[in-house]
């Protein structure tokens, strides 16, 4: 894969004579920091030489289709967009344009290139725009708040990791007043077009800004912004058909691999340790799936398999234990363990406690002789008690501004190194286990895999990303996700649209009234990779085949590897 | 620094036909670990042509050379050996050799490439001699345990982590029962000499070893057996003027700097967190240090400071809360505090603490009501009622098999959390502080780090180290550590040696009797590393210097790095 390009070379990169008044400073970047900033990468033929816009058919929705046509009635049913080679560029060329751009929602490495393909797509194709980063996230758009994007600002963020350039935030743009405060900033700045990277709640609400910009029957006034969303998450939950993977996956799992690779090893050497990992991604198990592909290790636990087929604690536990007696008998009182953040979130008992402890905390002193305990139903009284006091600890104080139990900060890898610890005691005493001494050692991977420096993938999937972000927007699309596809073929031949985002959209009803969701995308019990991991793991669980994938390389050997997880779907992987 | 020889390819590697009864396979290898196997490394132009060894003039001892010289009588003064070019030859040549080699205490990478290093010495210099790995660390010399190392078996863990090629273990060799074992192995497998890898104490070990070997006046035999010793550990506490650096160190702080380097952009980026990140390297605090050079953070505690200056926790939280005040009066409520895992040994009220629990905890019963505090001294019992609950009971409950206090399982990162916030509540009562919410993050980075993909340095010194092993041992030599020097020049320029163990030696006093020791290379405040960090830690405190060095590379740029603490010890970096 040649780079025919450089993808950050169209517009000349300019080092800050000054230091910008906020922002980074190439200046004190690290080698590789400073060598990924100029890093010729490929480009997507598609995007380098003339385009028009294709429609495709009419679209519909993910899930009752009646119901999102009644929420968007001015967006539903409207085509994907394709970009397909022209001799001539269709749009309107040369018109100036004002675009704002907003990080939503936690870091994924990758989201500045995102904007810096859109910044450099007004650069050749819309000279004299105007980009605004709208800081902190969605209340950047409400209370106004943004930085004017220039080349010079833009250029010590290329390639690089973290989301910084504009920060970003978690509010939601949802009350009329707020919907309002957002119109006011799209009339104050002039707004043609608005990108909004985010993941599957924020893409949601920008098809909500779309539809309410644009929709006369609702609201009395037509704003000409028009609204194209990024797919962003390391969780990997946000995707589909047309949007084949969203960015930072791809490197928050190489990273996460790299420091399981190396875990690996060193239990092979030491001979003593089980390490039980814990993983980032939410209620979702891809990062999971896709690090046990990477890396081969003893036992992976995945969340959504532990829902579909209904286990409990215990048996978690138990299949645990299992696969230590079995590979003690063979001589390894070792190994390595992956955990879904989520994995807690899918075990019925343990959501039925947590709901339980909410309500009682809720309206309860919690005393100390433990007469509470009484409120609770037996089945949850006894998973309390079976708890480590460390866990009953985290499920009695961790708990967020409302009250509630604060599920992601449940260490569930010491929960399950307690209990494993607890059930090889029993087997020992029963006679049923007679192997060696289990050592756990907790990890939990997550904050060092988000802002990482993209990999060459996730640095060319964003780019293009922004790049056709920005082509949407001059051709007067909106409400429609940047859509790049063909992912497992060379990068001149991927391609370039946008996905209506109420085609993903399903309906949760919350509160009595419909709510548009795009569904999170869960790990397929019968999709590839899941497949492909449980047709092998149980040869990983008592053989070692561990593999080290190593640390990120940007330039030589495994510089272009892709994901498992994506080549898989893709069909591009055996 | 264009590599003229590869370091690998003068023995064919080959790849094994058919898998190895146990060890690893490179078809398993993931992309990354495969081009290691035969990427070409530069090689000291001393050990690529015909050498001879030239003696230095005699040498002493660290400390109290009297005691030295009667605990080595047959090595104690020997010089130190230096190769240098010659036309032909010295050693004796083409006598085939009987070589052991054992791998002693943690994990560092680059174990496998000293091993592989003295493996091709062999095959190039002494044809058809025999190397056998002993398993298990020390435990496999006394035992007999050992595995013979082909080119074949050895080929896989070319320039790869870990120490899983023989393992390793963390026995000594004391008793003379043990010293017995040790003969009876040389004496069974007719070994001309013993290559020990490991730490300070395990070269300690190597050299009564070496002396025991060869002292005829204390024992009536002289066995042929010669020793020679590699400088191993991460913890950067194994160094003298000779042996400028131990291997695994560079690799290990460019794991841990990616990973700190990546939290701080996530730092950053979300704008709310204050990442407290505990770093491997027991006592020593020579990782955080290097760590801090090579990423910036806020807040760096080094422990030899904090015993130098006799800090109290609480002068050590003040530290960190003033820096914390300071920043939020910029606008800035985030940051990354480093702490080194020794910490808690270099202050002197945490220590009293301990050694009273530790006392009380093997005499009595800890009642639930807290009468056995009443045991404690006052100022014990203060800080215990300091600390925080969890903290407690890790000091109570997480005791090793002797009953003692495990220092390094105490979760200091998170014990200063928890009074960083005691601290900042108690200044907002008081008014003293009206900044933004605090939140910590804790992090531990160590096993991540200890069996990586060794960087171009590690692969390259501890492959030299092994072949000038095994020239000592071919030219006769005992009781020295191979030394590997002139490390900041081009690795053509490399100086190759051996140093006499006895001169880096001192004595302890332990239970009545003198002990040999290596002394711990501790951190030293009027060395280049800490008055380079020193000069800038208030300009990290206040801006936002962050350096991401990104995940170490193997080729291209930045792949040739050499970490800070080396370069600024050889007088190499401003």
């Amino acid at each position: 894969m040649s780079p025919p390009f450089i993808a950050n070379a169209d517009v000349s990169p300019l080092i800050a004579s000054s230091p910008p008044e906020i922002g980074r400073v190439s200046t004190v970047y690290s080698q590789v920091q400073a060598h990924r900033i100029d890093q010729p990468l490929p480009f997507p033929s598609v995007l380098k030489n003339p385009f028009k816009i294709l429609d495709g058919p009419p679209t519909s929705a993910a899930g009752n289709p009646d119901e999102i046509a009644k929420l968007f009635p001015g967006l539903f049913g409207q085509p994907s967009a394709r970009l397909a080679p022209s001799d001539s560029s269709s749009v309107q060329v040369n018109k100036k344009l004002k675009i704002g751009v907003v990080l939503s929602g936690g870091q994924a490495p990758g989201g500045h290139n995102v904007i810096s393909g859109l910044f450099d797509y007004l650069q050749v194709h819309a000279k004299g725009s105007t980009l605004y980063g709208f800081k902190g996230g969605p209340a950047g758009i409400m209370k106004c708040k943004y930085v004017k994007l220039t080349g010079e600002f833009i250029y010590p963020y290329r390639n690089q990791g973290g989301f910084d350039m504009i920060c970003s935030g978690r509010d939601k743009i949802e009350t009329p007043e707020q919907f309002k405060q957002a119109e006011e900033t799209a009339q104050k700045l002039d707004l043609d077009g608005l990108v909004v990277i985010g993941g599957d709640d924020s893409n949601t609400n920008a098809c909500l800004l779309a539809e309410n910009f644009s929709c006369f029957q609702i609201r009395s006034k037509n704003l000409k912004t028009r609204v194209i969303g990024c797919p962003k998450t390391i969780d990997g939950d946000l995707k589909c058909k047309e949007v084949p993977t969203s960015f930072g996956f791809d490197t928050a799992c190489k990273i996460y691999s790299e420091m399981i690779g190396n875990v690996m090893v060193d239990a092979r050497s030491t001979g003593k340790y089980y390490h039980f990992v814990r993983l980032m991604g939410r209620a979702a198990s891809h990062i999971t799936l896709e690090c046990a592909l990477q890396t081969h290790p003893n036992i992976t636990i995945i969340g959504e398999e532990v829902a579909a087929k209904k286990l409990t604690l215990k048996n978690v536990t138990d299949y645990i234990v299992d696969v230590i007696s079995k590979r003690s008998e063979l001589g390894y009182n070792y190994g390595v363990v992956l955990i879904p953040e989520g994995l807690i979130d899918f075990i019925p008992e343990v959501q039925q406690l947590i709901s339980e402890l909410n309500e009682i905390l809720a309206h309860d002193i919690i005393d100390e002789d433990g007469l509470w305990k009484k409120k609770l139903t037996t089945q949850s009284h006894h998973l309390f008690e079976f708890f480590p006091q460390a866990i009953q600890e985290q499920l009695l104080l961790e708990r967020d501004p409302h009250g509630n139990v604060q599920v992601a900060k449940i260490e569930t890898e010491k929960m399950l190194i307690q209990m494993v610890e607890t059930e090889l005691e029993k087997r020992r005493q029963e006679g049923a286990y007679n192997g060696g001494q289990f050592k756990g050692q907790s990890h939990f991977f997550g904050y060092e895999g988000r802002c990482g420096l993209p990999t060459n993938f996730d640095s060319t999937y964003c780019y293009a990303l922004g790049y056709t972000a920005g082509a949407l927007l001059q051709s007067g699309k909106t409400g429609l996700i940047s859509s790049v596809g063909n992912l497992a073929a060379p990068v001149e031949d991927w391609t370039a649209g946008g996905t209506p985002l109420t085609s993903l959209m399903d309906v949760e009803r919350r509160h009595g009234k419909f709510k548009p969701v795009i569904k999170k995308a869960m790990v397929e019990l019968d999709g590839a990779p899941f497949k492909k991991f449980s047709a092998l793991r149980e040869q990983w669980g008592v053989e070692n085949q561990y593999i080290s994938p190593g640390p990120i390389q940007f330039v030589g050997p495994a510089s272009n590897v892709i994901n498992h997880t994506l080549l898989l779907e893709l069909g591009a992987q055996a």
